[in-house]
Formats: structure tokens, C-alpha cells, sequence
């Protein structure tokens, strides 16, 4: 296991999915696609690469963007025009996470009141508050959250809303840190989250690294797992809350709600509140990004017959008929009424509540 | 693309799940683990083969699994003793579909009053008769069904419920078939139906053969659609099939059931009458079997680098960090409430009305 090359990182782990460097000159990100079979870091000296890593999925999550974007801006630091322009790259990379656009706009604001001379530190200082601000709100809604937590309770998630997610601790995942700091007793069904397998890789990882049962389910098994009265809560995170109290997140978020509900149970939902966009009145408003189909009909692998490990992919693995068309939309938007309460460093909050926390 | 080694197939299609060779002396099975990267035929010569080949899924489908045995059974028919022996062997590789139990079952009836000398054409001709039997019954419930699906439908379906899982035709993709057959337009959402994949490898390869459309999508995405109201019906086939009309089928099928009931969309269930269990009364009385934790945790790969085809595997892809457990239900009950109708070949039956078809 690679220790991160970062001797302060902020994610106040042995592990961070972002980091900048002391020098702020490069940007260190884990690269997500390789876990869990290796721990990786990979340190990009340039805008164009750090859009690029948002676009494959090296580093991934709503608050984790928003962060890696603002660090992104840190390496076109020279000039007011040359950080429009990064800005613009970078913001064309996801569309529907609104952190992404939230960390880019607090950045260029941040550029147009300091003089050009002050720029390269000042954004720096800029992109470390964004970075330091989302851990505490982490651990601020974690302790929210926590409180409605049972003892003994076991707790469905859905795809990585954890450290690797954000700049540390984790939204959804934090709310089930905050419960197990509290002494209360907490088992995670991680599903497995299809395509890319966020639950299955990641937040089955972090959770084994921090000594939280967890395990991991098949997407289309969390039914089987709620109609046997097994699952206590479901507590997801957020890629854009819309005024009305709709969120969009993970593709199966929207299952796992519509399940959620005819079974009784709660429905929580952990983001930082620059998630929340009062300017986007609901759901339908939410751009939903659809991916490659390769991403379903091709599994890469990384590792040979009778070899352990390998860096770059040995093949792909291609399962569904040649021919034969898929469909792959990345975020779903589940209604309102569907959640029980968002938990957000302000607080938490039914969702017709939203707007008094902004 | 191999050729099906039959003269005959009873499956009416160019390829075929199970044969029964024409000296008696062989089951031929397709590898269906091959699907759709090369279409394979296996030849058994004993019962242990059989019993192998069915437990480890080479053979799938509840009557594509009852006709196997039946024709495993033609290997073992030198005495009745024999014959009971090795149907207690075939009992025990699967339990929840009970279409297997019930051609043990049927098999042996036929064996006692067979003399031990016609044993062997006796079992053949009664083995190719259940066979023959399945076939017909799809293409029957199928034409019932095919007059409850609308001109331009969207269908969903999980898993494989087709010529695969069956003598032939297949049932839910049967009533598929006749809907295309009938003239009426439709379209196919396929379920890749994880951990095994059926319905990316196999229901995707046998639509597309047949030239009836079909995407691929996750298995957590299918709530996407039904909230975007483009899913017109779900039908699915079934493993065992309660009294009370509560049913098992591949894990998965709950969670879809729970889905088109919150929206207000038919959920249909085909299969032949030998899957309805009179003797049990309920769902929970349905076994349900649990597979093993590599079907999730590994993904096995046949595809080297630069190489475009290898019968055996060459190598498995760990996704589960080691020491994470995981859970491997391999199907589930849906209640009879979220059942809008059976489509057997005795005709279309709401659950209540169930006993009255016996």
C-alpha cells in the first residue's frame, strides 16, 4: 500500500482522493480505478489534465470535484483571462454535480479582489479553505445525522459517499462514522453500484480500512434485503439538491428510494450545502449525464492468470452481444417525498424545510 | 458461431439449452457460461456430469433445469434402483425451481410401470415428451400473453426467461416472441442481471438473433425508466410458483415488482404450469438458494490482451477488497399482491384465481 505523497494532507487520513501539493504546483489525486487493487496517486501538473481525470473518473464524488476543480484552478494561476478559461474547461467536464460550478465561481471571485501578483497564493488559500471547510461540514452533518441513527441499525448505502468522495470523512459515510464514534453498533449493505462499482470497490475499501462491517450486496438484491425487515435505514449522498427538496445522485438512487418508501424506512440523504442549488427549482431542472456504453459492456481487467497485480488494464471483457445496445444514464433524480431528511452542516432538514436553511 | 450437434432439436430454433442425443446415450448441453462470446455445445455421459453441469450453471432456467434432469435420468436407466438413485443425486443441485423435482418426479412415475428391459426407450421417449411438452406450452402462454402486450410497448425483463431457460421459445421472452409475431411492435429493456449477467449475455443474445430490439441497463437503473414513464409492462419468468400465487424467481424480480407497482405499471409472470407448487403454500416456504460469494467478488475473464477469443478462463478480476464479506441470494419471493397476472399454458390467471387452473 503507496502512502500518499503528502506529508499534511487535509482529509485527515492516511488516504485522500485530493490533495495539493506544498508547492502548489501539482495536484495529487488517488486514482479511484484502481482500488481496491492498488493504492495509487497520480499528480497532475496542468488544467487540461485535471479536467481530463474528472471526465475518466479517476477521482469522483460531488464535494471531491468541486475540490479537485479548485485546485485545478490553482495551476492557471497567472492571470484573471487564464483562469476564466480553465474555468470554462473545467466546468464542461460533469454536468450534473452542482459543487463543481459552486467551487469554480467561490474560486474566480475569490481572483477578481486580489491583484495578479497575489493570485497564485491566494488561490491556493482559497482552494485549502473550500478543501478544509467540506471536512468540517462532513463531521458536522455526520454528528447530525448520526443522532437518528439506532443502535444496532443496519444501514443501506448506495455507490461512495465517503472520504474518497469528498475531501475526507464522507457525507453519507461520515453520518455512519459520527453513529459508530458514538459507541452506537452499525452494519453496512454497500450495494455493489453498477457499472462502475463505487460500493463494491470503494466504499466496501474504506469502510473494511476503518473497521465498520460492511457488506456487499448486488444492486437488485437491496429488495430481497428490505422485504425481510433487514434494513433499518438508507442513507445516500447528493450530487445537486433543487429548491423543491429533489436530489440527484448515483443511478439506483431512485430504486433504492421507490424501496425506501413502500417498505417504511427512512430515506436520508448527507450533502455539504453547496449541494444545494436554490436557483434550480426541481428535479426535472437537473442535467443528467449519460456515460459511455462501454462502461457496461466491457469490463476491463488488470490482472493475468497466475499474476497478482498488474498497473494498466491486461484486456477487456466484453459481455454484452456485439450488436446489441445499452443504456447508461450515471445520476438518477429522486422526488421530494421520497426523503425523509437531509442532513447538511446548517442542520438537517425535511425537504419543504430546505429553503430556511439557505 | 458452432452448430447445434442434433439432427432434430426439439427447440425448434437453430440453437438449443439441452438434447437429448439420438442414440440415448448423451445430454447435450449449451455452455451457456460461453454466452455470447462463443456459442459451445457440451457432451455428458453420466449423471454426475449432469448433475456438475447444473450446479454450476452451464444449464439455467427453472424448465430448461427440469428438462436437463429428465434427459440426465435417460443415462442412469439400466434399473429402477439406479434411476432413484440418481434422481436423489439431480434433487439436490438446485433448490428452489421446482420444475426439476417435478420431471424427477415424473420420470420415475413412468419408470415403475416400465419393465426393466423397455426402461431405457421407455425413460427417452417420456424425457423427449416433457421436452416437446415445454416447448408447446411456451408457444401457448406466449400467444395468451402476447394479447395483454399493447402495439409499441417498452417491455422490461429480468434475467433470461427465453429459448435459454427453456425446451425452447421461452417463456417471458416467449410471450415476447408472439407480441413480435402477432405483428405488434416492441421493444426490449434488458436487466444485465447481476452477479450471472443473464440478461446482458443471454437474453441481449437471443433478442438480437431473433431481431426484436433490445438495450442492456443496469440492473439499479430500471427505476430511471419507470420514473421517466417509457416502461409499458415488466414480464418475467418464474422458479416455483406458490399456491397462494406468491412467486420465486431470479434475485432481482422483488425489487422490479415493487417498482411497477409504485408506478402503476403491469407486472406479468410466465411459466409453464409445472412451476406452480400446489403443495406450498406460501413464498416463504420457497427455499432459497444462496451461491457462492466469487459469483460477485470475481469476475472470471476468457479475453487476453490483444487476443480475441480462449475457452478457459484466463485469469478472475477480484472487485471486493479481501476480508469483505458478501451476500449471494440467488433469488427472492414476490408476494402475490405486485402480481397482475400468470401466463401459463392453461391460460391467464390474477393470483387468487390460481387454484382453479389445477
Amino acid at each position: 500500500m503507496a502512502a500518499l505523497p503528502h506529508p499534511e494532507p487535509l482529509s485527515g487520513e492516511s488516504y485522500s482522493a485530493v490533495e495539493l501539493s506544498l508547492a502548489n504546483d501539482e495536484v495529487i489525486l488517488l486514482e479511484q480505478r484502481r482500488l481496491p487493487r492498488e493504492e495509487l496517486y497520480v499528480r497532475l501538473r496542468s488544467v487540461e489534465q485535471v479536467a481530463e481525470a474528472i471526465t475518466t473518473m479517476v477521482v469522483r464524488g460531488a464535494p471531491a470535484i468541486g475540490i479537485t476543480a479548485a485546485y485545478g484552478l490553482v495551476l492557471a494561476a497567472s492571470s484573471l483571462a487564464q483562469l476564466e478559461s480553465a474555468a470554462a474547461r473545467l466546468r464542461q467536464t460533469r454536468p450534473t454535480a452542482v459543487n463543481l460550478a459552486w467551487a469554480l465561481e467561490r474560486m474566480l471571485a475569490r481572483a477578481r479582489g486580489t491583484a495578479a501578483s497575489e493570485l497564485l497564493p491566494a488561490l491556493a488559500e482559497e482552494a485549502r479553505a473550500i478543501h478544509r471547510e467540506d471536512v468540517a461540514a462532513c463531521r458536522r452533518m455526520g454528528a447530525h445525522g448520526a443522532e437518528l441513527v439506532p443502535d444496532g441499525a443496519t444501514i443501506l448505502t448506495h455507490c461512495n459517499a465517503g472520504a474518497l468522495a469528498t475531501g475526507g470523512y464522507g457525507t453519507a459515510l461520515g453520518v455512519i462514522r459520527a453513529a459508530r464514534d458514538m459507541g452506537k453498533r452499525v452494519r453496512v449493505l454497500a450495494d455493489e453500484t453498477r457499472p462502475y462499482l463505487q460500493g463494491a470497490r470503494l466504499t466496501a475499501w474504506e469502510l473494511h480500512r476503518s473497521g465498520i462491517p460492511v457488506e456487499v450486496i448486488c444492486d437488485n438484491s437491496s429488495g430481497y434485503w428490505f422485504g425481510r425487515g433487514e434494513i433499518t435505514l438508507t442513507v445516500v449522498g447528493a450530487d445537486r439538491i433543487a429548491a423543491n427538496g429533489d436530489f440527484a445522485n448515483k443511478i439506483g438512487t431512485y430504486t433504492v428510494a421507490c424501496l425506501s418508501h413502500l417498505h417504511g424506512r427512512p430515506m436520508y440523504v448527507a450533502a455539504p450545502w453547496s449541494t444545494v442549488d436554490l436557483a434550480c427549482a426541481r428535479g426535472a431542472d437537473i442535467p443528467i449525464e449519460f456515460r459511455p456504453a462501454s462502461e457496461i459492456t466491457d469490463i476491463p481487467f488488470t490482472e493475468q492468470a497466475g499474476e497478482k497485480m498488474a498497473s494498466t488494464p491486461a484486456g477487456r471483457q466484453r459481455w454484452v452481444p456485439e450488436g446489441v445496445g445499452v443504456l447508461n444514464p450515471a445520476f438518477d433524480v429522486t422526488p421530494a417525498p421520497y426523503v425523509t431528511r437531509f442532513f447538511t452542516e446548517r442542520g438537517t432538514f425535511r425537504p419543504d424545510e430546505l429553503r430556511s436553511g439557505a
